[in-house]
């Protein structure tokens, strides 16, 4: 929002469009949203972790990490598990290390490692060598997996090549690859429908039961007290273990009351849309308020995406709210402004949303009370609103030219961002040709599947591939769908070899993978902090590239 | 030898010094020389095989591989060892295929991976994937491959960057790193000297004990039927499978007689004495004569090397005879083709000695008669006298400018050969400073380190590094005895694990690593020769590098 942002932007630029950081109102901004997601999440809770039964991949891998420190002495499968855990959680960390002496430079290292040949790396197409994503394949049923692979093989493989071909056509031919007036725009909007419409299908699926299990109790004025499997998405799991039964008869005991949460939302929502304005004064309280309608259904639609595959699509959502907020202030208005403000609040309900998630299903786990986590988040948050703009602030001072690109610290997304915002308040029209069109049928397309997927059955629903699954990639690319499946495989032979050992072992493997690589992530910070750069670039060249380079190197 | 490449080289371009190539005499020549290295090696057979009990990693793969297509019905081990060595043969294959990809270009793919870091990989110092060396290492004893690592590291960790630091003072600092008059020289002709040094007391040893069996043997006028086990390589061995029994009794059964070798052996060098002097007029037949009296002490050097670490010298002892014979010719008698063409001859007779021991190897594991191996090894020969010459003519006269450098077969070899064989004609004074002084330590040292091998007992004997293994990598740098370490490690881990497991299906498993890998060749040579590249270059620079790079296809 700066102006020495603004400035490389070519439009927009008036102070209307501009606010530069100051370490007070970003305090106040945080205080004033982050707790919406927090509130808004905590009446799903059931629905997802017990009725859903959704996975949360990096959140049972977390469990799997916390509860082996606490394995009873004696458990001897356990204590197996457990030493099978620390052996790939080492192996995940080391190999995490190792990767990172190649990676000095963009594209370098393994994480651009063109597995399936140039061509098809171009399309986001290879197997990036990423623990985290191969121990999530594991964790992940095999139909998201697959659904992946299809949502890859459709865009990536099919659809994206297709549009194109019609570059000069549909959108301008000259504009880079991630301009968003040209394929990127199809890539993100086309992928955001389609999440809507899963989102929404069960969103408006479950808030129905809800309400005829409402009516139902009021009917009958009786407490059920048996828990109901339901949603599309359980396993089928004939009867529950014991271990799942104290983890329900926990997860439930220690409630959080709905109306806590719902009267906590709209206080927080009411004080924010008061607060907002006054900030950003482009921000209008109706914006606001429109946000905080719709926030909901999208931490949902969030929160249940992540927890299917791992992905948190915030800054999605961030860029949906941009364009909407954009477009309806309008660009005279200041709406550049309203439309990075409007994100803001967005991505900030909808990434905590799926975090709590995530930290509610490693509580559900690990047998924690969920409403000690939620009063720890809640003061985590309260932490996090005073931290992060004082880390912030320090970077900012000290670093004159942050945010400038070529710097030590260019901030790309800035920039990408501040262009969505431009584009939005252009409104839909400065969306591609054919793009909304696209939009539409793959909303539909997502309702049309959720309904084949709950009319066949659930046993047939499992060979019918999940929109929400499939969408992802749509926006991100293959090379993680590629890693999951990966995954997958190694369980499916394993589980062919050894059934029995499969199942035992099989989270514990991918627990360790996940957190193994997870952990390399601090001390790797660490040093990137500390300024000490990979020696090593692992270069992927054609053939002729390299031999211009050979060429150039020998000068 | 030929004009075209004496151009490119600046010295001795006198007519004198070279001969172009014709395909009449390049047959004669094959046909007077290739089959003494068959004789040669003839009496050693039981020497190598059966009393030294020596490895030949590539033979014993072999051996597996073929033994594995006549598993009988019913052996439940067998098929299962069977099974392992089909899945790590298919592995090692598409491993190889995968490979291919990256390699696209000079120092690309993983076969240049600085594992281990770039400082590191400059010292020819990493891990590099190959399949085969792993493979081997899994088969030869855990001491061939720390000798192999302790020779790597006396050499490339110390002493080479030790004399690299005496550069412009011990020799010229302006030479190329490969020129013999440099730091190369040293690491050859220290190598030489030290496996010289180990293969003569080796040689000598058996000699002794083979005359002084004959003694006793006139003496006591018995015949002795039972199998001494003798050598100081044999691991332990306390009693002898029902399977090793057998394989004995066969390879002694079809006993190929020592008069005939030995009378084959003095007929064809008489011959070829008498013939070679008439392709070549430089080489004159005592040069000849003396290339002959030694080529049986080098041929057992080579076979037995080969036997422990897989890795064929042929080429070493090949510029060990450029230069003598260069030498001795001296310059102005046409030394430079006469050392060439003695390189000729020694590396037939040197390398088909050892093929052919690995091809014993092989018989003697999989039950085949000695007598009839030898059949098809002297047909086997005398066919590729005739087509190999024929194949080199064809490219000869299809590509005009075969062996100019920057053509699409530059022949480097022939360049390097021919400028060895110019150092050899100055002598011994050619030398780098100092050199000559440490081929005799180290010499000195191979004979005495041998010396205490035998004289501490077999027991503490396995604790002391064997010289021919350490000076293996003084020429070749450490790559493949990490390699080989790896293959250890594994092996070694896996028999903590599971002891039985690990003696049953490691040799499998190290059979199929070896012969994936070695099959692969061929589809990557076909390949090569249809002109397919692969499309693919796997790079590694250092960071500073990789930024320039960057910069520069950013243009």
């Amino acid at each position: 929002m700066s102006e020495e942002i603004a400035k490389q932007s070519k439009e927009k630029n008036s102070a209307m469009n501009t606010k530069n950081p100051s370490l007070g109102w970003m305090i106040v901004f945080l205080f004033v949203v982050s707790f919406l997601g927090l509130f808004s999440v905590v009446p799903l809770r059931k629905i997802m972790v017990i009725d859903f039964k959704l996975i949360y991949p990096s959140g049972t891998a977390t469990a799997h990490l916390i509860n082996s420190f606490h394995t009873p002495r004696g458990a001897k499968l356990a204590k197996k598990q457990v030493k099978t855990l620390g052996k790939f959680f080492s192996f995940s960390f080391l190999w995490g290390f190792f990767q990172w002496f190649f990676t000095g430079g963009d594209n370098c290292g393994f994480a651009s490692f063109p597995t399936l040949g140039l061509k098809a790396f171009e399309n986001r197409f290879y197997f990036d060598f990423s623990a985290t994503y191969v121990g999530v394949g594991m964790i992940c049923p095999y139909l998201i997996n697959v659904s992946l692979l299809v949502g890859t093989i459709l865009s990536w493989g099919i659809m994206w090549p297709l549009i194109n071909d019609k570059k000069g056509d549909w959108y301008p031919a000259d504009l880079k690859s991630s301009d968003l007036h040209g394929l990127q725009g199809y890539r993100v909007f086309i992928a955001i429908a389609m999440i809507l419409g899963d989102g929404l299908y069960n969103f408006i699926k479950v808030l129905g039961r809800t309400l005829f299990g409402l009516y139902h109790q009021f009917n009958q004025q009786k407490i059920q007290s048996d828990i109901p499997v339901t949603g599309n998405s359980s396993p089928d799991l004939p009867s529950i273990s014991y271990d799942e039964q104290k983890r329900v008869r926990l997860f439930l005991k220690d409630e959080i009351p709905t109306w806590i949460a719902i009267v906590g939302y709209l206080t927080i929502a009411i004080i924010s849309a008061a607060t907002l304005p006054h900030i950003f004064h482009q921000l209008k309280w109706y914006y606001i308020a429109t946000i905080y309608i719709f926030a909901p259904a999208l931490a949902f639609c969030n929160a249940y995406g992540a927890g299917l595959t791992d992905w948190s699509l915030a800054s999605t959502y961030g860029k949906l709210a941009i364009f909407i907020i954009g477009a309806w202030a309008g660009s005279s208005n200041g709406g550049v402004l309203a439309g990075l403000a409007a994100c803001g609040v967005m991505m900030n309900i909808v990434s905590t949303a799926s975090d709590l998630m995530q930290d509610f299903k490693t509580g559900y786990m690990t047998l924690s009370s969920p409403r000690s986590m939620f009063v720890s988040q809640v003061i985590g948050t309260a932490m996090g609103c005073i931290i992060s703009p004082c880390v912030f602030w320090l970077f900012y001072k000290a670093f004159d030219n942050l945010g400038i690109s070529g710097s030590d610290y260019p901030a790309p997304n800035a920039l990408i961002y501040r262009n969505i915002a431009i584009l939005g308040v252009e409104g839909f029209s400065a969306l591609p040709d054919k793009c909304l069109t696209l939009c539409y049928i793959f909303f539909g397309f997502a309702i049309f599947v959720n309904g084949i997927r709950d009319a066949v059955g659930k046993k047939r629903a499992s060979f019918i591939p999940i929109p929400m699954a499939m969408a992802i990639p749509f926006y991100i690319g293959g090379y993680f769908a590629i890693d999951m499946c990966v995954g997958s495989l190694i369980l499916f032979i394993w589980s062919r070899i050894n059934r029995a050992k499969a199942a035992a072992f099989g989270p514990a493997v991918a627990s360790g993978l996940i957190c193994g690589d997870g952990i390399w992530t601090l001390p790797s910070s660490i040093l990137a902090l500390a300024g000490v750069n990979p020696p090593i670039c692992m270069k992927f060249l054609s053939r002729s590239t390299n031999i211009r380079v050979d060429k150039f190197l020998s000068l």
